[in-house]
């Protein structure tokens, strides 16, 4: 239980920081989406504004007046409980409301949270709700920023900027991690906030399992590429090969092949590929194809979390083999919240860990990230695991 | 082990069901293909053939020439090891071969395979191929009823036919299953055929569990519809909401309403929809939503098969909300047949059971069929489970 | 005015070659749609059989009964005013009425039509609506024959088929002709059948012109391709040069490159190309192409009209530049006939001459044939023009 | 012959008008590019301005350096011979270059051309150039209009701002104007500027009509669409009515139905749609259908300039029911120049006049606009003929 008294500290400092990552784009780059999968900065920015409004200050501060009417239209992402929304795709043709405007509504709903937060008797149904948001808008932290790589990286000037990430010391040489047969506690079984979808905590059944103590590396990914890997379908599930010849897939997501040397987008500028760095920016059909081609797989969500102490974690979120699935026991909550994870359970792999462009505090060993396994604009890399 | 001298005549019981299945079929039903998930009749009835001819006669006996160059090309499916295939969307556009040629290649294979089984020293690794070849060309089987299922329900005449189903009596009343927390076994422990996904066997831990005695009928389906279930969004998965705004799905497969009134197409033609029968044709998405507007789920893979001796089964494959994953230490085998199973672990749903289109001695309490979550051309149901 | 006496057999005459196109197919051949463009065989007997049933007996023969009640739902094409038709994209899924049953329904319709034309007395404006009927199921027939060659010229198997069609011997070495500047008369001026599109005759202005004497021949055309003509912007249209990216157009249709040799799928299975044959199945953006690299252009339709009586004509569909739009003067028809030609003035490029699948007596001199710019599955060529 | 002393006040009046159009602009609406059709204004303005760089000063000024290296790529439209070009789908994900950078592009460019105007001696081919750039811009600042009412206009916010429109009082109740049967020059014959497709000058055979002295008003089309015009497919091209359905289109672009009255987006907002008006924002198969359903059709693109000194002008682009096709002896310019007019000379109507939206001094009588049937985003409206 959080003192109610930093509560405020708690909320200014995560609304600083989603700010704090925009701060050195330019007005336009706040506003393009080139694929559906991202949103706009600007989007994002109105977006966890917008839950705050709407699903804290609207039910619970007596006479507060909303910002603007048609804010609520523009904002809703998916939650089909609170209204018409504007359609994913149609995000990047909105040019208002204004980079300025959006800033404006957040300073005004951030001036509202701080007065509410201040003088009102939160309720313990509340704080749960408040650190939701708070978590919520870290995640939008981490899509903001590989939305900004991705429309940066896709522009054919390849900008360099300012962003804030964690760059951990990549440590080679690690040995691998022994799991061995029995029932393993899965779950988030603590006191603090989690996601729903971490619940319940309950057993499951391992059996005997190595898993690398490192993540693949550039270098070990070339080889696969230089193998012939994109070329051979039997190292791919067949709809990752669909996946390849749809889109003449080669290599990572922003890797360039220019003189027979490979090159990456990094905020930065293009950038030579080092070679001993884990590689990023993969799909899970990469993923898997990597591990099959050397003879291994991914590991099951629960191996991982299994093992999770002894990983070096928190550069790439790390695909397991594991579908995006509930927990015995997993309760979907009333109301728009309630939308929040259950519904997506469907067609989605887990990704376990965390990356550079997590925010501090935000991720947990228990905690479940998941995405189709086609998408590889998230910081994505490969652990392997066999079974022994 | 089967006796050797019992091998023809399994290989000529399960050849001649196919046959049997397209009796009353008239020549143009064996041509037309009016989705891409489903062949045309008269391919897989040359698609088994070739499965004979290309992993059983063409390496293993001396001298045989292939029945025509060039269906190789046309009756390959998905094996992409074994040189280009035509593509799925095209197999409704092919007039030739036509349907006396594959009868008449179905002949001469079945004489080459007699010859060869009568007169050949089976080694037990090839008795396992032909074992996966009549496991292949059953599950073909099935396909086919399913697939003539669809080209006569969807056309405007709705034809009757003759098709032989396995068709139980229901019996409703039964009382539910009870699955104490523990640890289970899973898989295929036995010593004869199995699928290579049913591989390897393994413990798993189950929670409390009640799974119903009886599945979902057409009575209780028709009170979801009643109830605005396909308006609501809030009983969906997303992908499944989607699904029913963009194809705008109001009711199952084959059902038509008319004045008022559900009907449904059968083999027997157009027919009043009875309410006390198994649900059937159906998606993963409809039984998902269908079990949340109950407030229950469905059950995973595991619980079914922990609960399957006591199930009355055989009816409809059942949805599980389980994705159709590797088994631990699952292994693909080298060559063709490892496409078999294993490239297709990835956005498809497991089901379990077995159907009245399912051959006879086809199904397993260990058996794992699979198909993407949209998909409702199968005799699809839904067993509802809770955790206690 | 036809005398009443011969309608029958004139009827009869065209109603028999329908059939007799047919004579060599398969009844699988009877069912395929390979594309949306083209209609399965049984389909075009249906819907000629329908035409005469829905507009001439039902509403002029007292008490006839019609065939089936589904049939109109089935063989309705496009005539939007006569009820719901079936979508041209499922033609190729419906199996049923099987070949025979259209069979049938072609000679009971025969009948009664011929009990009909024997016995009543025709009005002018029945005998008109007739005549429509003849020239409609004619054009069907020329259908008939490029959609059999599309079903079997994508089949792998190439099938060879028995096929009436008017080979004229081709002469080459004709003079160029020429049009010298002033009005010219334009349209149908006579007292027989004629289409509405043909409709009403008036004067052009033409400037001086030289149209070709003979067609582009393969051989022309081999000149272009191997001149680099499919990979060259310039020679393209902007709509042409973005079909042959999208559809890697690298030859006409049918034509296949083997070991270093152009061959073509004919009536006679895959033969070599002759060089000195007029080149075929090729679209308006080709032939305009084509045109543009020679320097040259196509003839728009008043030129060529004002010029046919000295074309050698009767061999390809000759693509003209003119877009097919109304004459001075055209009126749509009242009804569901009104339908026939005017609602397609939109997007698509006249052709005028005949081919070698046009019936006996069908074209003439001012008829106007009309497809889309993409389109070359009919029998189309290329008569050059250029401004002097 | 313009005196060359005053090339450069043309040329900066010309370029300072375009800026003037987006001085109400926001940053963020320069960026967006909602449908395929339309551009990012700040495109347009990089594009006009590669132009000059491109096509002026590389070749022409000695010692020129290329602005930034990357703009040639970015800013190529559609040029295929000066190398690859921006997907025109991928303009709107385009952050950078930034508004300011293409403002200080078009700086740099002015200067160096003002530069090059005043000390150079002018060719007359380079001239004919200079003058096909201004056109060319001043087509640009007309697309700029629509494509900026377009980002507005289907922003939910509906956005009021300043954009500079030549509108003309509409004077209602002119006469028809009468065409006499005969011969007509059309083509522009004059000696000043012309785009290429305006040539050559040539004789037309037209018949007698009457052309409407009036436009077809607001008051007029919703009578059409309260007789129920969108719903009736007998008043439509078969294209028409496939759009229509296909985009549930049920009145002019921009037209909103609230509470039973008709608004439509302005730059001054959402405003009641003003009966007397001339329609706008139209397709020509609402065109089209109109005038079927008025039992008259649209003029002939040759109809109209034969009465064009006659009809009060300006208002409106109107379409005619003329494919966009060359004129006798028309001939495609060499190199990149030659790809401006040409080869778009397919699957397009022509339109005729001019708009509120179209510079001044811009448009001429023999002037030759052309869109697809379907589209609408520019100022279209609907001049009625009728033969007599």
């Amino acid at each position: 239980m959080i003192a109610e008294q930093t509560l405020t500290e708690q909320y200014l400092r995560v609304r600083t920081h989603s700010e704090a990552i925009c701060r050195g784009l330019e007005t336009e780059d706040y506003v393009v989406q080139p694929i559906v999968d991202s949103s706009p900065p600007k989007w994002h920015l109105g977006h966890t504004t917008w839950f705050w409004e709407t699903f804290i200050l609207v039910p619970n501060l007596p006479g507060y007046r909303i910002f603007h009417d048609d804010f609520s239209f523009v904002f809703n992402s998916y939650y089909e409980s609170v209204g018409k929304r504007v359609l994913r795709t149609d995000r990047g043709n909105l040019s208002r409301p204004t980079v300025a405007a959006i800033y404006a509504y957040r300073a005004y709903v951030d001036e509202q949270m701080g007065r509410f937060l201040d003088t009102s008797d939160i309720s313990s149904e509340l704080l749960a709700l408040i650190q939701l948001g708070l978590n919520h808008e870290q995640q939008h932290q981490e899509l903001l920023i590989t939305d900004i790589k991705y429309i940066l990286g896709h522009n054919p000037l390849f900008p360099a900027i300012e962003i804030p990430l964690h760059v951990h010391e990549h440590i080679a040489g690690r040995e691998n991690i022994r799991i061995n047969e029995g029932v393993y506690p899965i779950g988030y079984a603590g006191t603090g906030f989690c996601f729903d979808n971490e619940l319940n905590p309950h057993n499951v059944y391992l059996n005997d399992t190595l898993l690398a103590g490192n993540l693949v590396t550039n270098g070990d990914y070339m080889a696969f590429i230089d193998a012939g890997g994109y070329r051979q379908f039997r190292h791919w599930l067949s709809d990752g090969w669909a996946w390849v010849k749809a889109n003449q897939i080669q290599a990572p997501l922003y890797w360039h092949q220019i003189d027979g040397q490979w090159w990456h987008y990094t905020f930065d500028g293009l950038q030579p590929v080092a070679a001993d760095e884990p590689v990023c920016h993969i799909s899970h059909y990469e993923a898997d194809a990597y591990a099959r081609w050397r003879g291994q797989r991914l590991p099951t969500e629960f191996e991982w979390e299994a093992a999770a102490s002894q990983c070096n974690w928190g550069q790439r979120w790390e695909w397991t083999n594991s579908a995006y699935l509930p927990y015995p026991g997993f309760i979907t909550a009333e109301g728009a919240v309630g939308e929040y994870n259950g519904k997506f359970m469907s067609g989605q792999m887990v990704l376990r860990g965390a990356s550079v462009a997590t925010p501090d505090g935000h991720s947990r060993l228990t905690y479940r990230n998941f995405f189709q396994p086609d998408k590889r604009w998230q910081f994505t890399g490969i652990r392997l695991a066999m079974s022994v």
